[in-house]
């Protein structure tokens, strides 16, 4: 059946992708601040500091790292490296070389494996160059590890993408050689989820781009506590790109530095919390982001179509209150037999179906972070999908300004939508 | 033995890395009008331009590139797609990936070969991850073509890092199937070598670190003809760094249009030649490297120790005048069954052996874009180094201040120095 005319008036909603266009009205406003010059004498040169580990990171920008995280309390810092990346993207890649491809490791390619629903990009990337150093290993819950000896490594997102879940590793911490372990940290911040403690796990990473926002700045960081694996993903950065843009670096140091001053000037070292808190460049977007989760729940809650999930409220130290998380992405779940990113692409809403992070296709993830106008649009539009009895509106299918989705094969994965049954769906297009 | 006490005393000196460092007096004077300032609501998206191939590419940063290319004269633009790598190390990778993942690659991995002495990091590059898309082949001059349909990459370094010869495919156009081409014109400006003709290869890698000696920009360029090519580069940049720093691509684009503002002020445009193109950004450039290769040159003359490449002149367009290259790196030739790179070594100065390079380790490469003083420092500590004939300096064996370089089984590569006979190396420690 071809899409009704209406459909194609409608214009392309894009939440597909995770570009950090929310953080613009904050920084219209008071990126002033952060205005650095650069002069064409400067960047002349690949080094930064021969006495780091990562020889290439400006120091300017170690400094601010470890300041912003001390303030925030959302790592550990003392005691860790910091290797700085493209991006944390390639720091991953550069993690994956450092664990793989150390003597200990067997002929075979080491499995990598993460938790499904998992973030889409993990896979594409273990397998880009088909490498004999790792291999992906798929859903670490159906991990088959029946070789307790063999090496490998697990990917652990939290808080998740795409469900924003606070996760811990899955495979492990329970098998005999403990396995290796890569925790992507980027959306632990206070913006989104509520800081409950420093995280101190063996290779961290962290990137500008969910942090500030600044994902053209292309900065990424590792914190990463053993020098031999600090070394190595230097190593992979040296092979691979020879460092990192000086002039984005200096800029990161200065927004990050900026952005600590701001903490502390709003509350003073060690003494944030409550209003306070609110004022800071994290309160500020926190408000925001958990501005659009009411919106989007409110939308959510009045139809049958959708599910989301539900996170506790926790204690966040650095807000100095209880708040619920406000991820990032949202993990719509539609109930079984619908196939979620078709609906909504026949809304003309492009989002990510289930099966690109190793979950149902009854999933897909929205962006939370995108630009304000898109989101309204995007609650008016899903305001007018509608779910329909089968049986009972038999007769309504093919009306026009309604676009059927079919029944297809989701498996039963579980959500924490309050879903059930079967059918058909349809949907009104506004 | 050990080494005798004054070796201890003279400080090191490494000419080994190829930091851009004869730029910088240009740029303390010049680089004002360089300067761009970069303010914290810039940098927020990852997208440049979604019209064009390379999406993450600034517009400002492709005009420049196509700009400064149509000044110069030394490679073709139109109908050329151009990617933006984080240097043009990543894209040497990008293109392996494009050239080797395409449905028409067979089960092998594709052998990535380039004639001896080639770029030490091709190598490291292709063999970092394992990869059963590509292998490191080795010299293109000795590689086992027996197969001539197995599809298979060869670098062409024009001219060469490491000994500034001017280069064309070796087997690539001589087998039935063609090969794939890479072109690695780093050096093709002119202020190395004289610009003969527009290049206009496959695929063309260029980078800021040796054009305008910004390597801490990381900025590099690919000019690439085929589409599908460009756009396979552009995904493996997306996959590994989802883009490029887009304060160094502004940063970058400034600095190029500030050459090009310079080239059309001196000369106008397509007036270029003589004087005017004499004092240009290029043409200072050349006259410290055509300075810095005079007073080396007159240090190797003196003595009987050292050979060098000589190049023929060239009448260079750009420049409106012969001059013979001035390339980026000396690459220095011993007698035989002398160890170059541990010969200077020795002397305390960090050189890279012709070893890495693929070649006989009678050649060290040294760096002629370093320090002024430290060239400077370099030259005089050379000059102290003396040829003693075996046999009849055999009593001078383990004199104080004299090191002695033990012969060894170097082999016979040719070179365009002078050198010949066998013997033991000393040299006096200055």
């Amino acid at each position: 059946m071809p899409p009704p005319a209406t459909v194609r008036q409608s214009p392309v909603i894009n939440l597909d992708r995770g570009d950090p266009s929310v953080f613009e009205p904050y920084w219209k406003k008071n990126g002033g601040k952060c205005t650095i010059t650069i002069s064409g004498h400067e960047s002349l040169s690949y080094f930064s500091d021969p006495h780091s580990v990562c020889w290439y990171m400006e120091p300017e920008l170690q400094e601010a790292i470890r300041r912003v995280h001390r303030i925030v309390g959302n790592a550990r810092t003392e005691g860790y490296h910091v290797v700085v990346g493209t991006g944390s993207t390639v720091l991953f890649q550069a993690a994956l070389y450092a664990l793989s491809s150390s003597s200990a490791a067997v002929a075979q390619p080491m499995k990598v494996v993460c938790a499904a629903p998992y973030y889409s990009q993990y896979k594409e990337q273990v397998e880009l160059l088909q490498s004999r150093l790792y291999e992906w290993g798929g859903d670490a819950k159906t991990y088959d590890d029946e070789d307790k000896t063999a090496p490998f490594i697990e990917v652990v997102t939290s808080p998740n993408n795409p469900d924003g879940s606070l996760r811990e590793a899955m495979v492990a911490n329970k098998t005999e050689n403990g396995g290796k372990l890569i925790h992507d940290l980027a959306y632990y911040w206070p913006n989104y989820t509520p800081i409950t403690r420093p995280a101190d796990n063996d290779i961290m990473l962290f990137t500008l781009t969910k942090c500030t926002g600044h994902a053209g700045s292309r900065i990424g960081w590792a914190l990463v506590k053993d020098v031999a694996v600090a070394q190595k993903m230097t190593s992979f950065m040296q092979i691979t790109t020879i460092g990192v843009s000086k002039d984005s670096q200096l800029q990161a140091a200065k927004i990050l530095q900026v952005v600590a001053d701001d903490c502390e000037s709003k509350a003073g070292a060690f003494g944030y919390g409550g209003d306070d808190a609110d004022r800071t460049f994290f309160g500020e977007c926190r408000k925001v982001m958990a501005g659009r989760w009411e919106k989007l729940r409110e939308v959510v809650k009045g139809k049958d179509v959708f599910g989301l999930p539900k996170y506790p409220k926790r204690y966040c130290n650095f807000s100095g209150r209880y708040f619920q998380p406000a991820p990032a992405f949202g993990w719509l779940e539609c109930k079984e037999g619908c196939d979620a990113s078709a609906l909504m692409k026949a809304n003309n809403v492009l989002t990510r179906g289930g099966e690109t992070f190793g979950a149902s296709n009854r999933y897909t993830r929205i962006t939370m972070i995108g630009r304000e106008e898109e989101f309204d649009c995007f609650l008016e539009r899903i305001s007018g999908i509608h779910c329909v009895d089968e049986d009972k509106d038999k007769d309504k299918e093919g009306e026009e300004g309604l676009v059927v989705i079919l029944d297809n094969n989701g498996d039963a994965h579980r959500g924490n939508g309050d879903s059930n049954g079967h059918g058909n769906w349809l949907h009104e297009v506004k």
